[in-house]
């Protein structure tokens, strides 16, 4: 009999990160299967290699059935360990590495811990930098250095501002400062006028109002603030401000980190490079 | 005769992130060849696919070889229309979807946009709550709720607290804080007043000296906070005080944000959830 769980492995010579997101991603195709997520990162020996084949096989014995595996290891040695296992076993790696070793007809060298390891100190100096930029530049406390923002979010409070610049900078390196329109911001009918000379760098998110108000309800409850009339006058008005003033936007309501992240990106022509 | 450089594809009906984390992994396997990288992300119509495939003949016709494409598509169609490009075409979903298919003797949905998406709103607030929280607690700033922190991360100034907290709020949803070892910090036999409670929630981060002290250096300028005797005695001191009160640390030098970020959960023990 077939057990009502079946086990996944998420094994990797380096955090397991993206290991984990493609094996999440494909076992979100079979939405009748209830999986028991099991991480293993940072199998760099042998020794630790053959410590996961006892918990497959322990595993295996339990639910009657073999664990299914993604791995993602680059020695070879390593991997066939894991293999001996008799698991399902796909490694992202090899999969790949293999079809495109063939194609350019060149050797893969196998260097470990590539995945997100830091390349070079430049490459490090800009994610960082640009994390603190977001930090500083956060919630229009700072706008002193605009000129060096590669993009300005605007919206209301609580549209998702903060999370996405920060995701912008961490992920991407990129200069993301955010603005928030107040009130005042939003009875004029010019741009604010720390944002006058930043038009093309500025990019707006709007959110359902029905969802803003939940979002500032759980942060100050019964507030004017968190009304829904209040939310739905305010949204209403940014979302005019950013058509009179040809401000490129996207709803932000049941949209990812990601998604309205790659938006941003893509609508803005920022160069894309990925940490 | 072979183009000098070889044009790779990240295409994807999301964000294309994992898709192109995946293709930069593997192809970091291969340091003697130059690539030039193209993401498309977004390919969910026929329309934007056909698009892609011209661009991708245009590239072929211009390097005389066929371009290197990896792509997660979920819709078989779109994938088909990519794959008559003539592209070495490698697709992450149907690789492994197929696979996971026949083991579990189960048809995919072939559901898209389940890469990132917006799982369910729960999911969400709590990857938004720990922003929140991560910001809110950052460098010690308020200590008052350390007792829903999961983790709160302690190391001299710079010694990367601030992004790693920030990376385990995004990726994790975890609740993490972070608290700065000042000199008077450093000077005391005890632990600061504000952590004696949650020794067992401390996570210490340390650094190299001579990098802490460029970094520094980057910030304030010849300052006596960024000279290298000082950096010298604050990491020394830091230490110590880890291996005095048993507090885990890792050393950030050299070590990305996702592997500190990594060996923070595995080390404290902490369910993995991943966004």
């Amino acid at each position: 009999m077939l057990s009502a769980v079946r086990t996944v492995y998420y094994i990797s010579d380096g955090t397991a990160i993206t290991t984990e997101t493609v094996g999440n991603a494909v076992l979100s195709q079979f939405e009748t299967v209830r999986f028991k997520h099991v991480t293993v990162p940072f199998v760099d020996s042998v020794e630790r290699a053959k410590s996961v084949v006892t918990s497959v096989l322990r595993t295996e014995v339990e639910e009657g059935v073999r664990p299914i595996v993604f791995s993602s290891l680059v020695d070879p040695e390593l991997l066939n360990i894991i293999e001996s296992s008799g698991a399902l076993v796909m490694d992202l790696f090899s999969t790949f590495a293999g079809q495109v070793e063939g194609e350019l007809n060149t050797q893969q060298t196998h260097t470990s811990g590539r995945w997100h390891g830091v390349a070079d100190k430049e490459t490090y100096d800009t994610r960082i930098d640009a994390v603190h930029f977001a930090l500083n530049h956060d919630d229009g406390q700072s706008t002193r250095q605009y000129d060096r923002a590669q993009v300005i979010l605007v919206g209301v409070s609580r549209s998702g501002k903060t999370p996405t610049s920060l995701y912008l900078a961490m992920q991407f390196g990129i200069q993301a400062a955010n603005y928030p329109m107040t009130s005042d911001d939003l009875e004029s009918p010019q741009l604010p006028k720390v944002l006058r000379n930043y038009r093309a760098n500025l990019f707006g998110l709007t959110i359902d109002p029905e969802q803003l108000t939940q979002i500032r309800q759980a942060r100050r409850p019964n507030s004017r603030y968190a009304s829904l009339s209040q939310c739905r006058s305010e949204v209403e008005d940014c979302e005019q401000l950013f058509r009179r003033f040809a401000i490129p936007y996207v709803d932000t309501t049941a949209t990812s980190i990601e998604e309205i992240s790659s938006k941003v990106i893509h609508t803005m022509g920022i160069e894309r490079r990925l940490f």
